[in-house]
């Protein structure tokens, strides 16, 4: 079993409207709306491959209700802890020019009470998984080390923790060892305040976090594809197949999908990448994020090359 | 007991961000929520001038229980008809500079069986309600007689209906007689398809209304007051007390709301007409819709100046 965890999951909301002025009343032609969050993402995609994953994570009220209906509807495994708050709602509102203006919510603030019923509950479900995915940012009310927490408690139960987040909450988690990571290059520059980065440079910080223990290191390129490395074998460029993107948004969260199947189907390491590439791919030819065809995934896979790097 | 009727209610939030800008992403800094819909506000004011009300119409899913949730929260009593649909939501959006972005949901469509158990629950309620009023526009899926059926079914029981509603279903609704109809000088416009209108053609139209049956007559115009008339009796000029508006939205609800009351409470013609004004004017200074300071209403009342029209 497969489990991934999101702190602050989300109904994503999405308006179709003519145009979209200041100061104006606007009626919405089309309202569409499903289960959200970088973390559920993950779950939809590991779902389609077939993968039997279990969504866990703080949901509140009435919108955490029907996150729960929507998971429900897509046959999705879930495991959500209780929270007093309500859940958030993301808004894209997008105009007949196709252009997208987001409004997001902050989400409920998470008590002490509510923290430690969650550590729990993941320490539970990780017993009984291979892997524990984590993804995205925290909600309020926890600490920077609440994803180090989680990762620890996680790992000492024997599964694998995959970690996608940013800033302090990731430099913090990197204490705890994480089995992976997967920051994008802007996360990496953001953590080395550096505006731009040398292949040189990067690898210097895989190394270093391979030496602080992290097994797998992934950073992603965007539509370039991704720079994946493994402890002790040495780091690839991987080159996702071109093709005109629709929406890239949970490209980053298919591709960690993708590489956690391909670990927990125990493929080759090239495999893997191949996989989690081909994934990102597919998810950016649909319109909502983490809904790719998995008939895709088996057209793009051969078509992702791997270049070997010395940066390591 | 009063039963206000909002057929497409709604969950009014309010963001504040602090610029709107097309094509961007927006974190919110503050959520706020109220239940919303013309009706539900009329019932909030009913509610707050101590009259005892039943909240009814139709609502669905999460949003629905959610509606219902808020309404318990401000002790207002509700019976609503369940639907299969999902209630809307109607956004807010309000940047630094105070402008608002408005954005309404369409809400369910309301099937024809749906339809048949809200005209079963208005029957009974009217039975127990010396006044029934209706607010706002139709959903989906409704033709636009559905508030003369409404209208209709409530006199036959012998309560009075209250109509606030505008174009086509104002028209129609006008066959079944209500007892009082409230439009603005803009729908009055808009049902004559005139782009101005004089004195003498707005008492015409006030003419030909209570010809046809109906008891009163309000014709809000915004900040300026209202004309209210009273067939056998005449017309009267209402003028407001001079105020800094905060927000106007509600202050049709909230005039309705006060003038029902005043009729429950069995006031004077005049006393009724000043009360409605009152309470239009103390909502203008509040920034949610129907939350009116009863205090308010008091030191209002005696400021609305009433003039005898010869219109009629």
């Amino acid at each position: 079993m497969i489990t991934t965890v999101t702190l602050n999951p989300a109904i994503d909301k999405t308006y179709r409207i003519r145009e979209l002025k200041c100061g104006r009343i606007h009626r919405v032609q089309q309202v569409t709306e499903a289960p959200g969050g970088k973390g559920i993402n993950v779950a939809k995609v590991l779902h389609r491959l077939g993968q039997q994953v279990v969504a866990t994570g703080l949901i509140g009220g009435y919108n955490g209700q029907r996150i729960c209906h929507l998971l429900d509807e897509m046959h999705i495994n879930h495991d959500f802890c209780r929270v007093s708050g309500e859940s958030r709602l993301c808004l894209n509102m997008i105009d007949d020019q196709g252009v997208g203006t987001e409004v997001l919510e902050p989400g409920p603030a998470i008590s002490p009470a509510e923290w430690k019923r969650m550590k729990d509950k993941c320490a539970d479900l990780a017993k009984q998984s291979s892997f524990v995915v984590f993804s995205g940012s925290l909600p309020l009310g926890l600490d920077q080390s609440a994803y180090q927490q989680l990762v620890h408690l996680v790992q000492q139960s024997g599964a694998k923790a995959v970690l996608d987040t940013s800033g302090a909450a990731f430099r913090a988690a990197l204490d705890a060892c994480p089995f992976m990571v997967k920051p994008n290059l802007d996360e990496v520059r953001q953590i080395l305040g550096a505006n731009m980065l040398t292949r040189e440079e990067i690898g210097q910080v895989i190394q270093e976090w391979h030496q602080h223990g992290v097994e797998w290191i992934a950073v992603s390129l965007g539509a370039e594809g991704a720079i994946v490395s493994r402890r002790d074998a040495g780091a690839w460029l991987a080159i996702p197949p071109q093709i005109e993107a629709v929406n890239p948004v949970g490209s980053g969260d298919s591709f960690v999908a993708g590489f956690v199947a391909g670990l927990a189907e125990h493929r080759s390491l090239e495999e893997c990448i191949q996989w989690a590439v081909a994934c990102g791919a597919a998810n950016a030819l649909e319109e909502r994020a983490g809904e790719i065809v998995p008939d895709r995934i088996r057209e793009f896979n051969p078509q992702v090359k791997l270049v070997r790097l010395s940066i390591t």
